[in-house]
Formats: structure tokens, sequence, C-alpha cells
């Protein structure tokens, strides 16, 4: 499982999803084709699914937000006879790396949890209608939606036969929404995930597992009458066209990727790559009718998707990489000026779908398995959403006064109102916020910087740096700091800044990424999974894995 | 490491730890005997501890709230010159076997529970007086006391070393309280965690990592000055006396343990053991004289420590048995009015103390990573703190009618007003309202219930239990679910078991003992830390440990 992975895809290469839109509803379905893998040696039979198939729901997920804003509701449903969904694919999970295993769990994670706001963020409204067995990682896609339906005869059940069968946790997820959103009581859920054959008919709403069981033969009828209602309930402003997501300008080679304002440049030697994220090189534009028409190509639109797309790239196609410097490059007053138009738009759709989505890049920033470090050059524009990758990182540096030889202006850090709110973390507070835990305080006093280049002196005295240094010091420091990085141990930083990065509340998004993830991965080293006589491997032979019965 | 260990200990026995009292200020002084491992093949230098010298100071933390409840501050120091504490010893942990190092954590964490929350519940403040080299596991036990004293000269420090120098985490709180107690600035918590030699003077207090930073020539005064005003400032009531914690009776046998009132019994074969809680068989004090008097005879308090022992004693030292099933024995009402007689009482500082040493029990059960299920017989009395059992495992089991041939009291269930407030769970919720999150308002309704005794189907219709089986049904049931549970991946049970037990909040104590500990397990497998060129192994030969770089 070495080849690239490529995260860009469109409708027309589609190979396991369907969408039908119907006015304000739209029918999606799950048909996955069995010989459409992203890698050899498996089939995806039964609707179950791979790293590809759920890049393709991702896509979808997104344009529905910007090219489909009529959709008010979405009914996830499986084109395929009695079986809705068999989850991730076990002959994939059985091959897979250990890194693969724990990138594709991120990944579809990332992809449920956008799908499960959708509706607090934008008004559309994920149903899920289940005909035929819905199991494991099916199962966890139904949790992610917000109302599930199960038809109610002898083949249509909801399941998560991962323990039982696999010796892994149903870990998209899986345990935590079943009790920290469905709030299935506790021994329930333990009878409920020790039971392979799962559950169905009227005990599965009683234990609080579906949220409707409908007869049969009124299944189809009752699915369309309920999307009908939610749409009709929905107080999502009608919306009359969209925009159009078109493909991303971008070149790879050997030494990086190049998109339009996203460099990215990779020094294999070091360990390391270097993001560097290009400020907009002209003004924004003057109103969101000009805005709806630069569509895509709209700066702030263009450079999410760019930087997004780098992440994910990085993430899983240079896994030996250990550090990531973000730097930036531009005109730091016409970043505010382009999120300036989005701020004052907030009740614009695409004003509002913009700055999610930017909520949602940096949050993918956050849950990067990697050393991040911002870089503060001169010339460079941490301003607005740009600035929250100084506090999404896991340290800072940035020059002090002037560099011989470097003409480029002053480097300055410039906040914006946009900073106080509109990009959380998964913990639900904002960046600063979560930095200054302790002093509160300070957040409220930076509120009065809003909108001031500030320099190294003063970023560093109000706490938004970690480090401050002049021509003299510079270059060994940042380079000292590289260097040992790059001597640590991979797992170490990987638990350390999963801990660090983290503090304050917990939400069920932090806490899937944090405790289940964790202790899924835990598994995933575990020889009674994946060892030769693990439950993974033995899969499919009709033997049962062979176990170390010791406790820890 | 396979000799048996024992959890009880006394001050005559200590090896590690001397406490000097003086008025309502005890000094604790940490003098490690470097010949005093617990295990072979390694010698506790410079103040390191493993297990021994952990569960010595466990008997410390307990003997100090029922013994000494004069004391108002504790002092935790050195006894030794230049070292304060180098943490938990790196050649017991790399020669440790994995499930010994998860249970060394897992006690040592629970220990750091329970004086750190002295304060709260018993009015005993530990505050740490640091000179020497705090470092690692040494300085996690100064972030669990709640005031940090560091003195200021060449020498002194606080440090986590255990990522650079070790490939592993600060895994017994200390990355947790950094963040959420210490709200330690993450940048800084990163080079903090990063830095071998740690942080020390000024910057210490600057970077909230020590509430003060003193001269050496005055440390010492000033330590004296800083416990007399906190003793003094201290609203806990003064007692003139306390209790003794005399040795438990315990016989050990090839099939289990004997305690005065729980029995342990092993059932290898079925890789299971069943603990029996064993009723008072006398009428419960008349009054706190009466009960003072009778000390740690008292029914109540001798069964929460024997259950405490036998809970542990299963932990670490039957590690193949995966199933512990709950029983109890006695008469409810009896059970009731023994807890009565605390919770009338509240006030009474002993009362108070038994209570809180319960809540602390009910922890250890509900931390304890084996399937736990409740068995409720005939003649069984599950009321007051034994109900809590119910609630503590993963699935319960109730006699409903009579059996053939068992002329037992028909099992019942009996709520009592301490199931709704002095028990909570590590979540801070109650038992009851983590069982019921999604349907809060049946803990309103089940509080009308309460001194009522509750036969099976009651019980069942309630939500008190999982089941209820006739005769016909039962034998069959219970053994089916044994069966089933003894046949499954011990570690997909111990993830699963993880995230179910714990719904609804967070607090800083789920939080070490979730997501902290699930990434140190996770580390704790991986070649990086433990492999033969791992950090561990290669700690202390001059060569660090050679890493797979790639990230997850």
């Amino acid at each position: 499982m070495t080849k690239v992975i490529d995260f860009q895809t469109n409708p027309s290469s589609y190979r396991h999803w369907k969408v039908a839109y119907d006015g304000p509803v739209a029918n999606l379905y799950m048909d996955v084709d069995e010989n459409g893998g992203l890698f050899e040696g498996y089939e995806l039979k039964l609707n179950s699914y791979d790293l590809g198939v759920d890049i393709e729901l991702a896509d979808v997920v997104q344009r529905m937000r910007f090219e489909h804003p009529q959709v008010k509701v979405v009914v996830m449903q499986s084109a395929k006879e009695k079986v809705f969904c068999a989850g991730a694919n076990i002959r994939m999970l059985g091959g897979a790396e250990h890194s693969h295993k724990v990138n594709f769990c991120k990944f579809t994670n990332e992809t449920r949890n956008t799908f499960e706001t959708a509706l607090a963020d934008s008004g559309q409204n994920y149903i899920c209608a289940v005909k035929g067995a819905c199991a494991g990682g099916g199962y966890e896609l139904a949790l992610a939606c917000n109302h599930i339906m199960l038809t109610d005869d002898s083949t249509s059940s909801v399941s998560l036969p991962e323990v039982p069968l696999l010796a892994v946790l149903p870990g998209t997820g899986g345990l935590t929404r079943v009790t920290d959103k469905r709030k299935v009581r506790r021994d329930l859920a333990d009878v409920f995930c020790a039971t392979e054959e799962g559950v169905k008919g009227k005990r599965a709403v009683q234990w609080r597992l579906v949220d409707e069981v409908i007869p049969n033969s009124k299944f189809d009828e009752t699915v369309v009458v309920r999307a009908r209602e939610m749409a009709a309930a929905s107080d999502k402003p009608d919306v009359a066209e969209g925009i159009i997501l078109t493909p991303l300008t971008r070149s790879f080679s050997e030494d990086g990727v190049s998109y339009s304002s996203v460099e990215v440049t990779l020094d294999r030697g070091g360990r390391r790559a270097t993001v560097t994220v290009k400020g907009p090189d002209a003004d924004a534009p003057p109103n969101m009718a000009a805005f709806e028409a630069e569509g895509a190509e709209a700066w702030i639109l263009r450079c999410a998707r760019e930087l997004d797309d780098a992440i994910l790239h990085l993430r899983n196609n240079e896994k030996e990489l250990g550090l990531i410097e973000f730097q930036t490059q531009g005109d730091p007053s016409r970043v505010m000026a382009h999120e300036a138009l989005m701020l004052d738009n907030k009740d614009h759709w695409l004003a509002r779908e913009v700055l999610q989505y930017w909520k949602r890049v940096l949050k993918r920033v956050d849950m990067t398995s990697r050393s991040l470090v911002a870089i503060v050059e001169h010339g460079s524009c941490f301003a607005g959403p740009l600035a929250e990758l100084l506090w999404a990182v896991d340290r800072s540096y940035m020059m002090l006064e002037d560099f011989e030889g470097d003409n480029r202006e002053t480097a300055v850090i410039t906040m914006s109102l946009g900073n106080f709110g509109n990009y959380p973390m998964g913990n639900d507070l904002t960046r600063l916020e979560t930095r200054f835990l302790g002093t509160p305080e300070q957040v409220e006093k930076l509120k009065s910087s809003t909108g001031t280049p500030l320099e190294a002196d003063d970023a560093e005295e109000l706490g938004l740096i970690t480090y401050a240094y002049d021509d003299i010091d510079w270059e060994d420091e940042v380079r000292l700091f590289m260097e040992e990085r790059a001597s640590f141990s991979p797992d170490a930083m990987t638990g350390m800044e999963a801990n660090l990065r983290f503090a304050g509340p917990e939400t069920m998004e932090t806490r899937i990424f944090g405790r289940l993830t964790a202790w899924q991965n835990w598994i995933f080293q575990r020889p009674n999974a994946v060892g030769d006589d693990g439950a993974l491997q033995r899969y499919g032979t009709g033997v049962r894995g062979k176990y170390n019965m010791e406790r820890v």
C-alpha cells in the first residue's frame, strides 16, 4: 500500500456513490463498486469501504454545501439489496500498515464529523434510511447522521460486531456516539457491542439505537415523507444556486507540490515539509455578488481548498516527514480585507460556508499528527484565518527587527474579529481561548489589539508567539529546534501532541479523536488483533482469532 | 516479575517514606531505599520509584486520613541531598511486561488522585517542597500536590524528560496536569516537555510550572511558614484522635482469598473470579461514639478495606482472569442501617472519611480493566454502597421469583440516599446519573423508591439491572454470558469497557485514565519505546534509541 493517495475527486469520477436531487432533498446512495478498491488484494463486497470510498463521500458532503445549497435534507441509503453497509473492509484492514489504519480512521472520522454538524453549520440535515444489514462502520455512518430510520424485517439490523468478530473497536466514533450522542444505557451498550448479529425491530428503538422502526411495506414512503417534513421544518434560507468547486490547480514534483496559493516543499533529509501560504495578490471582491462570480477562484476559498489538500497529502503520502513548518508570504492587510468580506456578510450563505470551511481546515491542521511549527518571517501575512495557524502549531518563531539583506516588510501578526469566535477548535473554544486557559483575561485584552499589526516584541509580550529572535540568533535557534525535533521518537511526539494540543473542555469530537482513537490505535498494535493468529488476520478463514488471555 | 504483589503495608514496614508530625503539619519525606525494589534487577537510585514505593505512599495517604485527622497540611519533600525524585525507575520499566507497566501507572495514578483531592475531601492539603532535581514521575508527584515550592539554585529544576529521553509520555497525569491543572500555555508546555533538563528559577513560575520559587538560603524556613499559614487558614475542624487501621484479616489459598467480609474464589479454567461481599452480621453501632470505638472493625469500613485489597490483588496478581463477578450475601436492611449512620453523621470526620473511602473503592472498581458483572441471587444485599456495584459493572443478572430448592430471601435491590450523591464516579456524576444520561428524569423518579426493596421485575422495569431471569432460564443465560465473555479478545474488552463506562462529562481524572493512559499504553507497545533498539531498552547505555521515523 504505497501508492500516492489523491484526495481530489469529482462527481464524474465517482465509483461508489450516487446522488439524486429532489428539490430540498438529496438522496445519497451508497453503491460500492466491488472492484473499485484503492489498493490491490481485496474486493469491496457488501458495500464495505476503504479510504477511496470515503474520499468520494467527503467530496459529496463538501459539494453538497457549496454546489447544492438548496439541499436541506440528505437521505443516506443503500442502492444494494439486503445490505446497507458492511463497514470498513476487513481484508483491507488486515493487510494495511498500522499508519494506514490510523490515517484511514482519522479521515473517515473527519468526514463523519463534517456531515454530522452540517445541520448546525449549514442547515443540511443528514438522515439515514437503513434497509438490510448495517454493521460496524456501516452503523457508524448511520450514527453520524442525526435521524436513523430502520426497516422492520428479518434481515435489517444495526450492529457493532467489531469486538466479538474482529477483536478491534468500533473506532470511527461508534462507541462514543452510542454512549454520548444516542445515550444508550451503558449495560445495553455492552450487550449491543458484544452481539455479533446486532439488534433489530422495536428493541432497536427501545435501546435508543435508532430513532424509528417502520414496517417494511411502508418504509420507502415513510422515508420520503420524513425527509419532506424535515425539509419543510428547516429554517435554512432558500438559495437559488451554488457555486462550482472547479478542479484545483496543482502540480506535483519530486520536491513538493505547487498550488496557486500554497507551496509545499519537502526536505526529506531533514524529515520536514514547509507549507507556505501565499496571501491574495488582488484586492478583495467589493461585495458578495462579485465574490459569488469569482466562486472557487476567490482567494479565501481557493486557499482553504489548497491548504486542505496539502495537509491530507502530507499526512497520507509523506509519513516520514515528522515536522510541518508553516510559513506565509503576502500582504496582511489584503488577507484581512478578504476575510472581512466574509465576516461582514455572515448571513450570506456562501460567506457562511467559506468561514465554516476554514474552521474545518484549521481543525484538520490541529488533528495532524506531525510536529507543527510556524515560522514568522519578514514579508509574511499571519493575519485573520492565517493567524490561526500560529495557535494551531506546537510552537512558533518570529523574526525580530531588521535582518541584514532582507528587504521584505517587517514581520507582523494581525488579529481579526474572526480569531475570537469564527474558527473554534474541536473543544468548542477558540484557539486563543485554549492558549490562554490559565489567563482568560488575556483573551479580553487581546481584543483591543484587533486590526493592529503587531511586531515581534509586542507579539511575544502578548503571548501570541513562542519566541522572537533577531538576525544574530534566528538561524541557529530555528535550526536547533528542527534538528532536535527530528531526533525524537515519532510515537512519543504523536502522544505528547495529542495531549498538549487539546486542553480545556471535552466534546464528542475531542473524545473520538482523543480517547476512542487512542484505544483503537493501541489495539491496532496488539497481536490479538493484528498478529498472525489475531482476529483481523484470521477473519474469513472460519477459524477465530487465538488470543493471549492476559488482561492489562 | 511474577511474584505476588501485596498491597498491604504499615508504617513499621516502610522502607521508602518517613513522616514527622508537627501538630497540624505532617512532613512527608521520600527516602527511597536503593536496595528495596519490589523485583530483582534494578536499584532505586536517586529516589526513583517502583510499585513497591507507591504502595507505601498510598498507605501513608490513607493512614493520614484515618489515623492522623489532626493533619491539615502535608509537606512532601525529599530526605536526600540534591535530588527530589528521579521519577519511575527506568530499568524497572525497561524490564517490565506491558501489563505490569499499565497496572503500575494505573495504581500510581489512583494514589496521586487521592492526595490531590484530599484537600477538597478532608481538608488535608498537600504541598510539595522541591529541592534538587524533580524529574518525570517526580514532577508528576509534585503536580498532584496543590502548591509547588521550588528552591532557586543551580541544581533544582522541574522537568518531564520522558519524551526526549525515553520516548514515552509523562503518563502518570503529567501531560494532563500541565495543561489542565497548571494551565501552562501550550507552546510553553511543548518546549518544557521537549527539554531534558527542565526549567528552573523564575521561569518556572512565569510558565506556571510551580507556584513559588524561593532563594535557597530562605527555602526551608519559608516552607515551614507556608505550611503553618495554610494550616492556620484551613477550615478543617479539629479532631483530637484518629482510629488505627489494624491489619486486615486475610488468608490466601490456591483457589482464592478469604477476608472477614469478602470472599474471593477463582475459577482459572473459566478465567473468572467471584467476589462475594458479605453484609454485616450485627446491627449498626447506635452512634458515632460507638462507631469510633469499633474503629477499623466496623463493618462498613472493614468491608471497604477488604474489597479494595481484593480488587488490587485480582488486578495485579491474577491477570488471566478476564471476568470479575460480584455477588453479595446478607441482610439488605442491615447494610442500609450501617450506611445510614454515616449519612446521618456526614459532619462527623470519621463518617465523612468512610463515605469518601467507599467513593474511592468504587472508583477503583470502575477503573478495573476486567469485564465486570453483578449476579444478584436470592439472599443478596445489593443495598446502599453495595448497590453501586450494580451500576459499576458492565451488566447485571438478577434472579426472578422462586427458585426450586432455594430458601434464601427473594433477591431485592434497595437504593439509599447515598446512591444519589455520595459516591460519584470520576466524571463527577453519580453512577445512576451516568446510567440514565439519556433519560435524566428517570433519576428523579428513582428517588421516590429510596428505601424500598425492589424485586427483579421492578428493578428491570426501572432500568436498575440488565436482565431478570427465572429458575428456568437463569443457569443457561448466566453460563452463556460467561462463556461468551471468556472467548473475546481481552484487549478489545479493555478498549470497549474504557469507552462505554465513562459517558458524559470529562474531568481531569477521566482524561488521565482515558486519553493520556490510552496514548501511553499505545506507546508502551511501540518498538521505538520498548523494542530492542528502543529508548527504554537503551537507556543508560550511552546510545540513544533508534527510531523508525514513520509518523502515524
